[in-house]
């Protein structure tokens, strides 16, 4: 065989999974092992460049296909020359990341933010395949994102794509974020958000089925929502009312084709989808708003490799 | 000389005006002339032809030199193909622009929206000279914009840059906008909503010199707040609030380096500026407003001629 295989890093504060992709974003094989953060910068590189050789040798691909191998990571890192400034996950400080994996790999190698590979993954081979321009959200403890324009992830001054600090929170609904600001985006939309938003509403006394919870999940309020409860779904309105406002805000920046949602809360299905584009459509300027589209991701955790293996594709 | 040239064409209803740039976009001679808009499209694309002949013919470059032609037009088009579909202000419906211009002048011709064509002049050779992302807002009887990544103008799904459309305005606040929705950035951040509150002021009795003036402009309203009116002064801050809060939500979207504002009502200065940064600093988040600055535009009706030159550097 002949044909060139990419090669993705999805670089876990515990494990490292690895895969190949073909031309066309399809996940061919993937591999998985443990970090090693304890072991320090070295350690880890080493690591990721043994499942690397070890994907690729468990296959009938040869080494010479592989055209590139990417890396997503979570820190702030300069892209151009692949140099980890911080991440304070793995407790990394100034780690020539690019230049110590193509010594070990005498392959080009690419790193970007965790963040941005993720959306890179599901424009390019999961629910954006075929599109240019798409936006991702990802709903998880905060509200993550990317955005990709013309097959490329945008990354402007470093900070593009971190969709969960816009502020949008009307100032008499609007709490702290980690951040440090008030009004953010994922105060309210996140699963962080939507389980204080119940507790909240428990506390308060209201007539809910989420007083009878103990530790009350993201889950457990989409779970009531659908049972009725109409407590729970006034929360899961409010969640999906901010996040189809900052779509419609989107739509005359960037104007994407389509929105992606993925992370864990996008599992509550239509009961979210159907009301965030309720909202979307109350918002958004009619011109806006054709042609656009608002989707569940569809690559679940394999997002993270499928989209390191197509950095050396779109960059 | 054998140095390439690049020549701009600011399609108006009522004027052509054609200019001549260097590589740099640095705007070397200009010509204008009248549309004949009255005439037909036929007429119109021919007077292009000959201005940009005379522009040429003018200089002591020679027509070899012209590397290509670029044309910005108020409009819905076709960009790649350079197909107009509607030009409501020059009454043209299905006109292959850049083929006819093509076929008449014998040289690369791109044609884009005239809004994007000046964000790009502005970009490339203007306050965003040499940061290669930037986002121009062009604040006048509306709010118009234009996004321009690495170097490039976004178009998205055609929508890209309608920043006068961020729906932003509180319920409580909102009017409708012209576009037929309520809270638009423009309804308060452009000249007619700055005109607008203005006169509600006045209406409803408000202890302001504004009273005295019959038909009161964006300047009056400037002009009073400087000299110390308070009224003024309020309208103005609300003005720049909101426009700094659009700017906030974009600096964790897309994260430009720079905003570049120009139009009409940015000539109003540091009162403006000022109020705008302040509003930007208060609801941007920390690591995305670092590197990030809000300047005025530079190259005031170049920017049309400038960036149209520019169209065939930067596509």
């Amino acid at each position: 065989m002949t044909d060139k295989i990419y090669v993705g890093v999805d670089l876990g504060g515990t494990s490292i999974k690895v895969g190949l992709c073909d031309i066309t974003g399809k996940l061919l094989h993937t591999y998985e092992g443990p970090t090693g953060t304890e072991h320090g910068a070295d350690v880890v590189l080493e690591n990721i460049a043994q499942y690397v050789r070890k994907l690729v040798a468990d296959t009938s691909y040869d080494w010479d296909q592989v055209a590139g191998i990417g890396a997503g990571i979570a820190g702030f890192m300069d892209i151009p020359t692949g140099f980890m400034k911080l991440s304070a996950n793995l407790g990394w400080r100034d780690v020539p990341v690019k230049a110590i994996l193509e010594e070990k790999l005498g392959k080009t190698v690419r790193i970007d933010n965790d963040a941005n590979v993720a959306a890179l993954g599901e424009a390019w081979a999961g629910a954006g395949r075929g599109i240019p321009n798409v936006v991702c959200y990802t709903l998880g403890t905060g509200v993550g994102g990317g955005i990709i324009i013309n097959n490329r992830i945008i990354q402007g001054n470093g900070m593009a794509g971190e969709l969960g600090h816009m502020n949008l929170i009307p100032d008499l609904e609007a709490i702290q974020c980690g951040c440090g600001m008030t009004g953010c985006l994922e105060t309210v939309s996140s699963a962080t958000g939507i389980i204080r938003m119940a507790k909240e509403a428990v506390e308060r006394g209201e007539h809910t089925s989420l007083a009878l919870i103990e530790n009350i999940t993201a889950k457990d309020v989409f779970d009531a929502a659908k049972s009725g409860d109409e407590v729970a779904h006034r929360i899961i309105n409010r969640a999906a009312l901010y996040l189809g406002k900052s779509m419609a805000m989107i739509a005359v920046v960037l104007n994407p084709q389509r929105f992606i949602v993925g992370g864990g809360v996008s599992n509550a299905g239509d009961i979210l989808f159907d009301a965030i584009r309720k909202y979307f459509d109350q918002f958004a300027v009619a011109t806006a708003k054709e042609g656009v589209d608002i989707v569940p991701a569809i690559l679940g955790n394999d997002a993270g490799v499928v989209g390191a293996a197509g950095l050396n594709l779109h960059s």
